[in-house]
This record gives structure tokens, C-alpha cells and sequence, in this order.
């Protein structure tokens, strides 16, 4: 069989799942993944030993630390997978919710009600545990997925999918319902994007070159969850005891998510005063500073932003900052080189911020908070399985509501078009 | 200037023009919109005499009688045009909906609220129209728009959009609101919906070859509006007089829309019943019938249905038909051949009808009703751009609220994640 025919098979396999999905019910759904995650909890060691392949070959290939400690799964993680999955049990059924129901003149009652999307083609990177996370929110959302994972993490998420598979199979699973891509030949992913007809969305999750290899081949629609270049903007007017807490929080918390903050922006009007405060604050806490000229004058520690800085993800101790005039100049800055993910005003000042959260063009527009809380969790709808950069479908969080489409439910007696 | 830096221009200014079109009010947008419904009044003759000129090259080029009728232009239709962009400035402002609103327990308030979407590519066949209607309903979303209609309609489409900007502006169009892809070159279309970053969405409207072109080439999102083969399933325990007065409704009250029937599937308990009735009264009205084997048993008339006809879109006065053994295989037959559009079921039986509802995976769904009630109008959502196929996005009829996108607004008082 080719890689194309191979590929092939899984979307047709899929297809005939998820017609078997769209009519399981809820409890059905909850009781396949109470199964995976008992599976999981008692098939933690040999996760762990495939897992070990994965980290034996990584060490070899010379894989960055940070890089081998997302690979690396043990008892906690695991633990974690299976908690997961309990907790997407827990979480309401998103299918089935009636989100508009009228009664026409002619008596024509039409409802709008969510369905599954269909068949789902997930794509990401290195860690393993998205394996499982992917798998039990596209089962709860009544989707069948295809998942293909990074090829650094192919031991793994083969042992993680066949326990998945073996264990929800017992609790009634239909069979293709969860599918993992066992070649880590790139061409799979050319394959996966173009099946029209038998995949209804592919979702990558990653960085630049994956991102560009599915956009440029995909003929099925694509749900991109991009990189996150994040600003926090502080105003003339903001309370600077608070815009230091949040600047803090935004960088150093957690640098390596997407939420994370990479650029600060300073009002002209306050950065002398702020500027060398929250430099201290940064530096204290191990930040690499890059600035723009403006900065550099009033920060000495500052290394010279490029202009390739202003659009880069970090994911780690460094930060951006530029001096701007004002608001405005704050929106353009955000607009031109963000990456419509999350973004932060400080002030006390409604008109600015007023401005601000209508122009700014994110999924998350933030006032007086952190860009960290754009999370499917922190925004109150339970696990995601990551935050769409996209504007077509899902915007921000992508969580169980998210992993659902619609079709328009006609009622009639006999009418019919005069 | 290259047709690759003209294209790009169009997209580089749209995207300034989509800007400054999320800060106009409702009132500044609706004046827009009855200027240029104004406009196109008064410039009626000025229309008509481009349009002259459209008809001659086509007349020339063997253009058929049902496609000179669909690019033709006169007093009433430019009046029905003028009549279109009032309804859409009479329609709610679909932006600032506040679709969720929520406080979560750390204090922090989230709304998700209607955005424009921001730029919008619209690609579009022959009638000239739809330059009017689909500029209207973009403008009152708040979206700049960027027109791509059928070369068959070139110097109509310049017309109608030279009218909109000219009396647009003199009520505040924002510049480069409206634009025109002035080439009919092919090229064009492949261009404009590579353009990542600039345009936000491709919505192609039409037969296979445009989609196909579309899809093949798009680095951007797109929401496809595909062809119409729509069903009408006539169950065992339909009302067979219910079911005459759909199938004829669906089929012959207006054959060239989408929304009309172009097969009909019988349950064969009922084939020798109601298949002899109701080719007479198709008959009567001069449809052209082509069946299965089983079906011919029954209706001498019919001709023998290829494979291809079973997923064509005649627009016309022909007739699928198959004797189908249970609620079942007419569900199959659907999901198969169809093209996600609307399909319908006749029946008494509610638990066939609950199957059908949800299993047959299309936009709209119907039970004891015609196909042909899909349109934003019967919908009561207003007018529309069309009936999207697609599951991503947008599903159905596609009015003022599916042409917009949301963010989430997050107002703070300082918080930051622990």
C-alpha cells in the first residue's frame, strides 16, 4: 500500500466512526473515557518504557533539555493523562445543545442545533500527553480523530493511542474512532490535509514550518493554533504598581506557553518612570532585556531589538520592549506584528482602554490583566485542546463547545414555497 | 505593476479600509447604504448601457438563453438591487452582539462580542447583482470587501461598483471599502486567495470548476458555496398527498436555485403507490424523469439514471429517482451522493423522521417540508450571500451574523494568574 492509500484508509475508516460517534450517547461517550483513562493508569510502565526509546533517541539527536523534559512522561504525567480525561467526563455533552429555536409565520419550526464537526485531523509537535488530551475531547465532542503527532515523540503516542484504543474498544469505542498516523514521513501530513470529503477540519497546533506545510497543501478547512506573540501595553494612565505585577506575571510565570508575553510596550508619557523600575524588576528575575532605541537610552542592560524580534515567540526569559507615543501607536505595533493571540492595556483610563479592546485584532483583548489567562480552563470551559489564532470557526480557546458544528433542524406540516 | 502586485495592493488597501470600517457607527454604515442604493437608482441607465455591452459579447460568444437572462440587467432588477441595500441598512448591526458574557470567580469579567471579520474576498459567476448584494451585506458586518465576479459580467460588475464607491463616499465609504478585481484574467483568483494575512476569508460562490480553483489554491481560510443536490426522501408512512405538493414544490417551483430537489428517493413499500402518481404529475410539468432499474419498472418515461447523475446539479427540469428499501438507505443514498445542502423526509413516522434529522449530515434538514425554504430570508435572518456547504464556520444560509467573527473582551482590576 503507498503512503497515499495508506492515508487514505484512515479518512475513510474515520468517516464511517464518526457516523457511529454521532450516535453514541452521552453516557456511552463518558463511560469509553472512563475506560482510556483506567487504561492508562495501568499501562503507565509501558508508556514509560516506549517513552524511553523516544528520550534515548532524542539524547542522541541531540535534543535541548527543554525539548527532552516536554518529551518525558513518568507516573505524574501519566496520572495527569488520565485525570484528563476524567475531567473531559465530567464536562457537559457540547453536542446536541439547541442554540436558536423560532417558529417562523408559516409555521416552520427551525432549530439550530450543535452536531459533531465530523472527522478531525489533529497535528502538533513534541508532547505526547496531547495525544490523550486530543483524543477524549474529540470523543466527548462525538468527533472521530485522526492524530499525528511529532516524529521525536512516535514511541510514545503509539503506546498512549494503543492503550486508548484497547481500553475504550472493551467500553463499546467504535472501532477507527481514534486513529494515530504510524509513519513519521512528512508526506503524511501532505496526504492528511488534501482529503476532501473524508476529513471536516485538520487542526495543526505548532510553530511556523508546521503551520506553513499544512496552509500551503490543505484543501480541507484548517483551524490554525499558531504562535503567540503577546503585548502588554502600559498607558500614561496606568496604576504602575499594578502594570509591573502584570508585566511580571505575563513574562515570567510561565514563558514557554503561548500566552506568555514577548513584547512590552511603554507609553512615551510614563516610560522614564517606568521604564527603569520595571527593568530592575525583569533583570531580578532573570530576564533577557531587547529594546528598541528609545529604551536602550533609559535602559542600559538593554541589548538592540531587530526588527525579526518584534515578531518572534520566545518562549523563554526574554522580552522585547519599545518606547511608543501612545495608544494608538500601541494598536498599530500590536496589529503589525502580533499574532492576533492575546494582548494587554494598562490603565486606568476608559477611553484608551475603550480604544484599545475594540482595535486591537486578537482572539483576547485584556484590561488591567495578564495575557496568561487565555486558557480554555481560566476562561471557564473546561479542557481545549489549544487556542485557535484563526478567525473562521473558533476564535481563542477551542474547548468541547468549540469541537462542535451545527445543522438547521426543519420542522414542517406540509409546507411548501409559494 | 505585475498581476501578483496588483492583487496584493487590492489586499494591502482593503486591509487599511477594513480597519477604519470596525469604528464607523451602525448610522454612519446605514447612510452608506442608502446613498448608494440612491446611487444605483440614478445611475440606471449608465448600468444598463455596460450591461448592453456584456450581453452583446456574450450573445457573440453562444451564450445559452438561461445565462443571457441571468446577466441581463433592466429598470426592475436595478430597482431590486437599490431595494436590497435598504433591507440591509433596515437589518440589526450584527457587530458588538455580546454573545457570552461571564465572571468567572477570580473577578475577571469575559465577553465574547461580534467582530467583523475583517477583509473578505467574494468570488462570484454570472449575475452582476450580486456585486450590490454582497457589497451591502460586507459593509453593514463592518467588512471590507474584495469582488471577484464572472468575466461573462465584467463590465456590469465595474459599473454597479463604480456607482456603490462614488455615491458611498459622498456618505463616508471609507476608501477601498468596496474594490473590484478589474481583470477577468484566471490568474487573479489564484492570487487573491493566497493572500495570508491580507484576507481574512475566500468565499467562492459556484459550480465545481470555481470551487475546485478555490480550494486547490487557497492559503486562507474559505467557506465554500457549493452546488445544491438536494433530496426529498418519501417514506413508507408518508402522506402521500403531503408528499406530491413537496416533491413538486422542491422540484419545479424555481428548478435553477440551489435549493431545489434534484433526486427523489422512495421507499420502496410504498414505490408502486405513490412512483406511478407522482411521474404523472412531474410529467405534467414537463420534468424530465431518469431512475434505477427499479424505478423504470414503474414509469415507463423515465430514462436510465448514469452514476454521475446521482450527484448532478441539473438547475433544470430533470429528475432523479430511486426506489430506496428502508429510511436507512435513503440516509446512505444522502450522505453519499449529496452535497450537504438540504434534504428532507416525508413521514408520519417520528422515529424515522429522528433518524433522518440526525443522520443525514446537511446544512438544513427537514421534516414534512420543501427544500426550498433554505434561504436567509425564510430563515428570518434577512438577506444573504448565500447558502454556505461547508461545516466550519458558517452552515447554511449565510446573512449579516455569519459575516462576522468574535473576540474575547477581559476586563481586569489587576488580576494575574498564580
Amino acid at each position: 500500500m503507498t503512503l497515499k492509500e495508506d492515508i487514505q484508509r484512515l479518512g475513510k475508516q474515520a468517516r464511517v466512526a464518526a457516523h457511529r460517534l454521532a450516535t453514541l450517547t452521552t453516557d456511552q461517550k463518558n463511560q469509553c473515557l472512563q475506560a482510556m483513562a483506567e487504561g492508562l493508569l495501568k499501562a503507565s510502565d509501558i508508556i514509560q518504557k516506549a517513552n524511553e526509546q523516544d528520550l534515548g533517541v532524542g539524547r542522541t539527536a541531540g535534543l535541548s533539555a527543554a525539548m527532552l523534559d516536554r518529551l518525558a512522561l513518568n507516573d505524574k504525567r501519566i496520572s495527569a493523562m488520565a485525570a484528563g480525561l476524567r475531567e473531559v467526563a465530567a464536562l457537559p455533552d457540547p453536542v446536541g445543545r439547541v442554540l436558536e429555536d423560532r417558529t417562523r409565520p408559516n409555521g416552520l419550526r427551525l432549530q439550530k442545533v450543535a452536531v459533531p464537526i465530523g472527522v478531525i485531523a489533529f497535528i502538533y509537535e513534541s508532547r505526547p500527553n496531547v495525544t490523550a488530551d486530543a483524543a477524549g475531547l474529540c470523543l466527548k465532542a462525538g468527533n472521530a480523530v485522526i492524530l499525528r503527532g511529532g516524529k521525536e515523540a512516535i514511541q510514545s503516542n503509539r503506546a498512549i493511542a494503543n492503550v486508548l484504543l484497547d481500553s475504550g474498544a472493551g467500553a463499546g469505542l467504535p472501532a477507527n474512532a481514534v486513529q494515530l498516523v504510524q509513519t513519521t514521513d512528512r508526506e503524511a501530513v501532505r496526504e492528511l490535509v488534501q482529503l476532501t470529503g473524508l476529513v471536516d477540519v485538520v487542526i495543526p497546533r505548532g510553530g511556523e514550518a508546521l503551520i506553513r506545510a499544512v496552509t500551503e497543501n490543505a484543501r480541507v478547512p484548517v483551524i490554525k493554533h499558531y504562535k503567540g506573540v503577546c503585548h502588554v501595553y502600559v498607558d500614561r494612565d496606568a496604576d504602575l504598581d499594578m502594570a509591573e505585577r502584570i508585566v511580571l506575571n505575563a513574562k515570567c510565570q510561565r514563558p514557554a506557553v503561548c500566552n506568555a508575553m514577548e513584547t512590552l510596550l511603554v507609553d512615551e508619557a510614563v516610560a522614564k518612570t517606568f521604564l527603569p523600575r520595571i527593568a530592575n524588576a525583569l533583570l531580578a528575575k532573570k530576564v533577557e532585556l531587547r529594546g528598541d532605541d528609545a529604551t536602550r537610552e533609559l535602559i542600559a542592560a538593554a541589548k538592540a531589538a531587530t526588527e525579526a524580534d518584534w515578531s518572534t515567540e520566545y518562549g523563554d526569559l526574554i522580552i522585547n520592549i519599545r518606547v511608543v507615543a501612545d495608544v494608538d501607536a500601541a494598536i498599530a505595533h500590536i496589529n503589525h506584528y502580533g499574532s492576533q493571540h492575546s494582548d494587554a492595556i494598562v490603565t486606568r483610563d476608559r477611553a484608551a482602554a475603550d480604544r484599545f479592546l475594540r482595535e486591537v485584532d486578537s482572539a483576547a483583548v485584556y484590561h488591567n490583566a495578564s495575557t496568561r489567562f487565555t486558557d480554555g480552563g481560566e476562561f471557564g470551559m473546561g479542557a481545549e485542546v489549544g487556542i485557535s489564532t484563526d478567525k473562521i470557526g473558533v476564535r481563542g480557546p477551542m474547548g468541547l463547545e468549540e469541537l462542535t458544528a451545527y445543522k438547521w433542524i426543519v420542522e414542517g406540516t406540509g409546507q411548501v414555497r409559494e
